[in-house]
């Protein structure tokens, strides 16, 4: 009984992360993007019409065109992050907006060949913390994205950033 | 006199890159952050009263910290970086607010001893992109912090994020 006791704890205990960190599933059918909550930053922006306050993340690729000003078109390997969050107002701050709650994570992947059938970019979100993948097509993404169909469809201008290593 | 060209160009072609990235000089007599421009992200602001949008980026230790929620008090090892750019509007999408230009990078460096008579933290900024170093002392600083003396000095709470590798 004690035996079965410690095999069972130790099966638990060792299965249980792994599960806790498996990737969610596809957005669109686009592999979810792991480690992104670590990548170099692209820009931010805050929108008065929906209330919300969002950073700009890039893959490699993406973040060096971006510091070099090789961006339109974004070239093929980059991944466009835009991490969404419900502005709140700063308590110590009253002047200050910052993040309130999480609200989503949407992607923009770049493979003119793949994606030639909406406009070289795969388009994918996935919502809350807890990563739930949204299936409901490219072409609500892209409707929203057309006033930028002349900026390779990226509503984000890079931020300008000091030269470094 | 051919040769000597040849000489001189190879001279300059390998020490002009190195002279390029050589880093700005200590501020408040803290060491210039190489690389800070690829951190993760901790928050996101936008401050309305002097028109200035953020990101407040980490070292790896400051990052997990905020990631685990144990910030008050931040442990020693931790960096924090704010960038700040002026605000602009975003011509694609006229309720949306983004990075104009580059303003300047400041950082916090928590060393409970070391920096002991300053609260535990050091306190440095680097102006414009020539991130010229500010040296006027670390009291400027604080005095503007001190709303948030009861939160380790720091206003910055961190953002949620879905977790992740």
């Amino acid at each position: 009984m004690r035996l079965k006791k410690i095999i069972t704890t130790s099966f638990l205990l060792s299965v249980l992360p792994a599960l806790s960190i498996a990737a969610p599933s596809p957005s669109n059918g686009i592999t979810y993007q792991e480690g992104w909550q670590n990548w170099a930053t692209i820009a931010v922006s805050h929108r008065t019409d929906n209330s919300t306050i969002r950073v700009i993340l890039g893959n490699k690729v993406a973040v060096e065109a971006a510091r070099a000003g090789k961006t339109n078109p974004w070239p093929d390997g980059s991944i466009l992050g835009k991490i969404v969050w419900k502005e709140k107002q700063l308590k110590s701050w009253l002047a200050g907006t910052a993040p309130g709650d999480f609200g989503h994570a949407e992607f923009m992947v770049k493979d003119s060949t793949k994606y030639s059938k909406t406009h070289g970019w795969g388009w994918a979100r996935w919502l809350g913390l807890e990563q739930k993948p949204f299936n409901e097509g490219a072409q609500s993404c892209i409707s929203c994205h057309t006033p930028v169909k002349n900026h390779d469809w990226v509503f984000t201008e890079p931020a300008q950033f000091p030269k470094g290593k």
